[in-house]
């Protein structure tokens, strides 16, 4: 352990709530980050992130180092100052979106050359650099560099990414400035292969991390499998440190994982949904570009929610979409991390009162039923 | 007269302070109307709009007549409903859009033919229906139609155009429905000829209506000569009614025009501008793109200022715009609407105390110091 604690106040069944404190604030746990890329949750004020109920945001370190640069950041006051957002801030490694997004990618054992996709430049991401990097961001969470392997993967494959992974994990470990309030986390790989799963745990497990991530999921394996390889490594993470399930999920997904143990989330679903026309709600998915909302005088939700898209009829969201404007994908984006975390709120209050499983059962009635019943 | 009332509080010189009372509410003049096209405000909330200062927005009925379409809009409940904006709504005739965007135009005695710019489908505008469409959108303040002509005109062409215009408003008068609360202004033309303005001024001032807009400049003859026809026109405007700038525009326009006795505007500059990065700041314009702003860690205006552009640093606006955030072009437009809104209090403020002069001297001088002295 280093500078972060984690207070488990309540179980039901594998499940918990508690608290994540950390030197800007409580994350109070489940949570769910919304995803702020380039130092903005696309499309809402950090004010309106807040007012939604969010704790936590994720930040990611492969498009922070490229623009504005890392250094850059430091010389104006971090992050946080930077885009106005005073609480937690988790930052992932780069390793992903290394792998997703950059140019000429080159692995070795030290760490991974690659080039900007925006300009071309050429960058190198070692778990030291990534490191240093997440401490010039200020990031109050910071995630080991691991290697993130495409799904299908063979077990030879999925083993050697693996042990890569564990090995940079320790020299993350190692590299991490240890200060009170920060905190940094190890990332158990292993693809779908449940021992590789329980070897990366037990690895890391031993490493005097904050907290450990399950990382290398919802790469299109499925909600089974994905649920599946959940449990067999949620089985040996240790119990007294938060789980966090990176890049999950759907609504549905946040709420089988929660029930599996998982403490922390984060997804572009709700934001990058929401600009495109999707709203998620307590009846399920609606797709607000479809015609059949042209004059549909409904609020978005039945379920009282909170901001603007709230109040104003399904029919105005519709036309804002259909006539391109910016606030379709703003009231939207708002009124679906709102409901993640209404969602989360749901599922905190209902672990500590020991009735998960029937609010549970109540809210994915809620999703089945649809709007038309 | 029809059913809303204006009281002039103040006055210093040529400019007036005081309030145009509404069924919905009054607003506060000098006043400014930001644009919501097509029931947006584009890239700001209805919250947001109000809460900077805003008492009344302009909505075209060009954009609304085509979509959602009118008759839909008044089954919703109308436009303030639709868009979540209790407060005055000002609607245009569609005349003017129809000029600049509208296809295979027509224009005859009784009214204009033309199809949509969006799907092709054709439309008829006559005096009329604009007054028809304005009432099924719910409009507070409805325009008459009138023509408006491409800059520069002849003597000849302002004249038949002005003459088909004052025609025009009297059938639009004639067509309003006249209802508490709700009032209708009439648009003086002539273009830049002062006594074409002299005659459609006085040929409307007999007709009843609530307020008078000056309609067809800033359409290319540069402020000079902009002025001077706002002056040759106001001085055979009835000093009782309001009267509305149209189209009007930078800062300077605006106290230029308050100054020679204008009580409303409206434009596109606060909002346009702001999603093309361009702020409006007590120290004038900045390109808030531009490299130099990419390490400055003052906030965008000396000035203390409204909403979260006015507390992050020059270079996250900077970052904003260069990584193609939406965020980017939501905090430029309401800090630039709010700027708006907070220069017309000024100007409310120094005509009730009588010194106007000075203020906008002082004003003139910030913008002329620019943010490097």
């Amino acid at each position: 352990m280093s500078g972060a604690s984690f207070v488990i106040e309540a179980l039901d069944g594998s499940a918990r709530t508690g608290r994540l404190v950390l030197g800007r604030g409580e994350v109070r746990t489940p949570a769910f980050m919304p995803i702020g890329t380039a130092g903005s949750v696309k499309a809402m004020s950090a004010a309106d992130v807040r007012a939604a109920g969010t704790d936590i945001i994720l930040a990611n370190t492969y498009h922070l180092m490229l623009r504005p640069g890392a250094e850059r950041l430091a010389r104006l006051g971090g992050l946080h100052h930077f885009m106005g957002w005073p609480h937690p801030i988790l930052t992932d490694s780069g390793g992903f979106q290394v792998m997703s997004l950059a140019r000429l990618r080159e692995l070795g054992e030290d760490g991974v050359a690659f080039r900007s996709h925006i300009d071309g430049s050429a960058h190198f991401l070692s778990p030291e650099r990534s490191m240093e990097i997440q401490h010039l961001i200020g990031s109050d969470i910071h995630m080991v560099l691991d290697e993130c392997i495409a799904w299908p993967a063979g077990q030879d494959e999925a083993r050697r990414a693996m042990e890569l992974s564990t090995r940079w994990a320790a020299r993350s470990r190692r590299a991490f400035a240890d200060r009170p309030g920060r905190a940094v986390f190890g990332i158990v790989q292993g693809g779908t292969y449940a021992h590789l799963r329980e070897a990366s745990a037990r690895a890391l497990a031993g490493l005097g991390f904050d907290g450990l991530a399950i990382g290398g999921l919802a790469v299109g394996e499925g909600q089974a499998l994905m649920l599946d390889t959940i449990e067999a490594t949620v089985a040996h993470m240790p119990p007294a440190l938060p789980r966090y399930l990176m890049g999950v999920g759907t609504p549905g997904d946040l709420l089988e994982a929660v029930w599996r143990g998982v403490d922390l989330f984060d997804c572009v679903m709700p934001t990058r949904s929401g600009r495109h026309g999707q709203a998620f709600t307590s009846r399920g998915r609606l797709n607000l570009r479809n015609a059949r909302f042209a004059e549909d005088p409904r609020p978005l939700d039945d379920a009282p929610g909170e901001g603007a898209a709230a109040t104003v009829p399904r029919a105005y969201l519709h036309h804002l979409l259909r006539a391109g404007e910016i606030l379709g994908a703003m009231l939207l984006t708002a009124a679906n991390v709102a409901y993640y975390q209404a969602l989360m709120a749901a599922l905190r209050e209902a672990i500590a009162a020991g009735r998960l499983a029937d609010a549970a059962a109540e809210i994915r009635e809620g999703w089945a039923r649809g709007i038309d019943d």
